[in-house]
């Protein structure tokens, strides 16, 4: 009889572990942040889209870029969430693919490249070049463009979920 | 016996579900967002409550708003959170309940009017004109006001938090 | 029988319960924030470690500190999330704490002083002194520090967890 | 003997009169000014030219536009410098002559578009716009453009400077 | 015939006196300022004028308040334009005339309050105020009100010409 | 007869000229200008002297380091007031020599190294690098330090004088 409830409460755990790891992948779980700011200057059209009305002609936009770097907690000897200055090569080095360029040569297919669209875009191309130089780096990673004094927009993703995971 | 331990794993299962479902409510979902901007001019007092000091009587304030709209994926197709343009309308409209006026004219009953109770009238505004305007966009809405240079309040909500859950 | 069922959904709902219980330590359930402002000036070196380059050495740094106050719910009557004049008290004690100071003095054994740890620090001030001077206030505290017009740092943090718990 | 002297005289006052003159169209002679702000967004390029390096090819940029009305004293009645919508109006016009426009396109004969260009060109676009419209402002106009969050260029000229004398 | 030469020469110089004077009276010649911030939240109407649209009932505003103070050299011991510490106090006594009032009230006769106005009133209240408790400053003062995050007004004067003119 | 007069009226000429000429050295002479802005980490104290009270002991700043080179016109075919990259790479050069230093020891014989102490040595410096890199550049330069979120400093000041003139 003991045997059995056992079964059913490791059953009960077994099932629970998902929504414990969930958890982990929670911003709440990222207390630390640094961020650093740089621009962008790009010329891009919405390929006369009419749903972007006279924007969809060529125009362009400098993007302010604010970019966080999200952890769970500081290096222990030098407490900090990440090199700035390796910070800011690394979006140095993201942004340079766009500056001063003209995005519907960049991203080919008539992609729409809404501000949105260009968040995700240096948010994927950070977290990759993390991935090659900076491995130690585990967290989230949130990327702000300011395309005008009252405009902006955002993406915030978590870097290489599943090693994270094990790593916390 | 083994039907017995199903109807005990279907009970954790159905016990569980709340807790995934509630998952689909946190922000973490909504890793986009666009943000903009406006601002309006109200006179209030607080009633002459003797909490709020010197801010009893009338006097009034510029609350900078910044308003961001948080979703969970891009629009396939035009890769935005929500028409800038129909964001800027419906955060314009909104304001225009309260621009110019005496908001103790504007909420009877001696209602505190202070910046983090205009944040969630704000916020209710929008999501409301979210529904009637632009019923497409499902997500969360923040809404931040400055007072100051050096004060500010915000509340942040999940629009129609139903419908959002089957949505997604 | 039904017992023996009983007692197995009663151990479902007691390990279920810490989940429940995470969901109400998530930022997501503090909807609301007050935030305020202030700044202080240290100086403080990296104690001549090579992996801070140049900024090994003495030097110094103006903090632009963002104090962000989140709760659940405002004051049922006043409408607020904290009385403002509070928070900034509470935040210029903090600061004073660390102002026109050297923080290689104020913090022994070549700790790194960093931003982020600069952040952590003033953070927890905040909720020991929200404790002492502000029992009623519950909910988290968001500490940002710029150190320049490029760069800056967060901390975020839940005050009092378990009072908070068995309060919400 | 007399005179002479007085001929004499009244030649060093002839003479000094434009130097008395030329202090009327000090900036200084504005004390006051209302300033207001709006962007646009442009595509443009350098025409390949190599003292431009990158930046000769095509490309774009937000440009946030502070325009400060600078004026001698407040209308008598009104205390203003000029009444505010009349001069976002203004501000709105000119701008979106060239606001979501290629101005390789909008200039011809490879005008080098810089900001400190589109400063001079939105000056004077006002100015003349402002003889139209707003016939009874006179002082100077000056234009912030904001490229970025590190750059910004400024163009300040006085109206209609014979007029202005005359008026003052 | 050498004396009548010189006569006219001394008359010639004499004459000129006021011009090389009024080269004093230059913003030009204030090459240094210290500029401290603060801010004030007001009530006013525009008294139902219809020159003013709506803004002609009771609304309020948040003015964030810059004061520069200008001056033609340092101390020369202590290397400062102002001691910053009496800069920000007498900003702060100045403000506090006005903060959290009704303007309708602290200006009779209907008074158009308007964001240019209140630049002067504050200008001439700062100038009185140096006069009083800081003697020793010599020079002008800017100030700027921020009324939006689009719009503001700005007064410059030059403190006690008189004195100025014989003390430079 | 007629050559005593001409005499006095060359006289009246020459005198005149100095008058003529303080205005070539007005700001108003430079109606363009370039930005730029950078920031730097200092530590000092006030060396203990009790006008500053607790700031006369070792503390530090952040200047965020705005620079404005003003012009009579803009180059003929660039369009430009000064290459802004140069004027980013002669700042950074300049900048360099204070940034994550002690200035008490930068700057021997217990200077006062406030922040308007700082604007002009910086704006020197700039200048000095003007001459030697930058020759082609004539008019003036800006220098705007801000050492927190409330308060700045600044100075401006006309470049190599004498070239200037003869050059206009």
């Amino acid at each position: 009889m003991w045997i059995k409830k056992c079964w059913i409460l490791v059953a009960i755990l077994l099932l629970s572990l998902p929504i414990y790891g969930t958890g982990l992948r929670s911003l709440d779980d990222f207390p630390f942040s640094l961020g650093v700011k740089d621009s962008l200057m790009i010329a891009h059209s919405f390929h006369g889209h009419p749903s972007f009305g006279p924007a969809g002609g060529l125009h362009g936009a400098t993007y302010t870029c604010d970019v966080d770097f999200l952890s769970k907690q500081l290096h222990p000897e030098l407490n900090w969430v990440i090199d700035i200055g390796k910070a800011l090569d690394i979006l140095s080095k993201v942004l340079s693919r766009y500056n001063l360029k003209n995005l519907d040569e960049v991203f080919p297919d008539n992609t729409m490249t809404t501000t949105e669209f260009m968040c995700k875009q240096i948010h994927d191309d950070i977290c990759r070049l993390l991935e090659d130089e900076c491995k130690e780096f585990k967290g989230a990673v949130r990327v702000k463009l300011w395309e005008s004094h009252k405009a902006w927009a955002t993406y915030t993703g978590i870097t290489s979920s599943d090693e994270t995971r094990s790593e916390l």
